[in-house]
């Protein structure tokens, strides 16, 4: 066992959460990862709000250990959801796009907790300011949207400009990946691709075929001249995005042409015209297996580079 | 003290290895790193056959331990300064830039052990089918010339594709990332801007300045429309080179638009139009100390941050 801060801080009983992906953070994988000891999110996207109160419905019944939400503020129906979170007090709210600091205090004041991801420390400190309980750093390695900074220079940095707890996100698959967050000064990891091709994600067979025959360059940046680049596989929807950028397209022609494409990939399966979200981790995953078993071997894989790393050192 | 494979293989007391900057990689700053336990290597850059040898021979005046020399294959004298490698029996030799193995059989013959600098798992499977000893996987957020795979991505992958020990490079400036390292499987750490950054660097004052002034978000890549992507500190100079490469001159232009450029930023200090090369930890360095002092903190860090990994496992 390895507990931090953020296992007291969640209730939970390993620094392990589940990234809230759209579209894959759905009752199924949620309750999967809270029932091994992780803290499942909910991927509220820009799904509906009855939807998402369905899928928080959906997951108490699967669960009755702490889950989250996440909300991208960029969502049509932002606020209806924030109402709905409000009223089913989700145990640990996370934002990504868009600044969750109105939200916070009315979160806060029902008992949740609220975790923003961030890219960069200016946005970490300014959140400590607005009164969050903890903030994910987010690595540009991770799959989906990113920002520029890697995981292994962003963690240290936003660790030493904040005194709330750090979660390590992008780049991490394995036990070294949580041994090295822990190292760098996280109270745990944030893991989205490992768990997307996990037994329990509703993400398409073809999907996760995908992933599992990634190597370490199969993923690439598209959205580079827009305000929100985007990791995932390189395949035919990427190759025509990244010649329409460079055509100089409109932002709103891009953003069209890009409608969609993710339920086309992850959930209907579409491996060439649908967009296919992974992490530059996706070459170390040889293997869909069940949440629990990611979860128990990571924690053990963790716990056996700590006797490693002890065993480097000699009496000087 | 922390031992690893490569103390072993290189004759060293730490696993720290001085990146071999060109400009900075000199007698100064590679003595230092070698006299304080680690490995200093020795930058040739596209400098003259001359100004190696006269770097090989100052820094043998300066210290008895193993050093190495960097050399860029794209360099116009990597014949001849191969010839002088071959005759003056440096102990490493690290390569970046271009293909070694026509010269792996020659060094290793005469007892050098050589250790390219890869971005990749195949280039590093290919290098040692070619026989190398050793690899460093450099991650994108290292200052300089870059791949596209994060150091967190990179190392695991890299460590899981060769049974030859690994080094980890990018994203590292303390005992946390050099703790960070070891979890990912690395047998040690390459540190380049933290070095270039230490009291015995002959880096100009105004360029050290600069990185004690950056932040998480300092730095940027120009180049990404050529082969040879770059990361520095942001500038007038990346400013103008951005802006050419988007307006779509040639590589030719660029090529000489760059000319010159690292030189005048690091050496001559011009923190406008030249070159300040320096990797996204920039933001994690806030004091220019000797190379001892930097080498003893990092490693003592470390052996703290072990300490500490080891009092988050529980009985469970």
């Amino acid at each position: 066992m390895l507990r931090t801060a953020i296992c007291d801080l969640f209730g939970i009983e390993h620094p392990i959460i589940q990234g809230g992906m759209a579209h894959l953070g759905t009752a199924e994988l949620v309750s999967a990862v809270s029932n091994a000891g992780g803290l499942g999110i909910i991927g509220a996207g820009y799904y509906q709000p009855d939807w998402v109160r369905q899928q928080i419905h959906l997951t108490r019944e699967l669960t009755d250990r702490p889950f989250g939400i996440n909300l991208p503020l960029t969502s049509p129906y932002a606020d209806e959801v924030i109402a709905i979170i409000l009223e089913e007090k989700v145990s640990v709210v996370t934002t990504g796009v868009g600044d969750p600091t109105a939200f916070v205090p009315a979160l806060r004041e029902l008992g949740m907790k609220v975790m923003p991801v961030v890219a960069g420390v200016r946005p970490a400190q300014r959140l400590e300011e607005a009164g969050v309980d903890a903030i994910v750093a987010e690595g540009m390695e991770s799959g989906g949207h990113i920002g520029e900074t890697t995981t292994m220079a962003l963690v240290p940095q936003v660790v030493d400009s904040v005194s709330i707890p750090v979660i390590a996100a992008g780049g991490i698959a394995d036990g070294r990946g949580l041994a090295a967050a822990l190292a760098l000064g996280a109270q745990g990891v944030q893991i989205g691709t490992r768990f997307a091709c996990s037994e329990e994600s509703v993400a398409h067979p073809r999907y996760k075929q995908k992933v599992l025959e990634a190597h370490d360059r199969s993923t690439v940046i598209t959205g580079r001249t827009t305000s929100l680049p985007l990791r995932s596989l390189k395949n035919s929807l990427t190759e025509q995005f990244l010649a329409l950028e460079e055509s100089g397209v409109s932002s709103e022609e891009l953003s069209m042409f890009g409608e969609g494409r993710m339920h086309l990939g992850l959930i209907d399966g579409d491996v060439d015209d649908g967009s296919l979200l992974a992490g530059q981790i996706a070459g170390m995953i040889h293997e869909i297996k069940p949440v629990r078993i990611i979860i128990e071997e990571m924690v053990a894989e963790a716990e056996a580079v700590i006797a490693r790393l002890r065993s480097l050192q000699t009496g000087g």
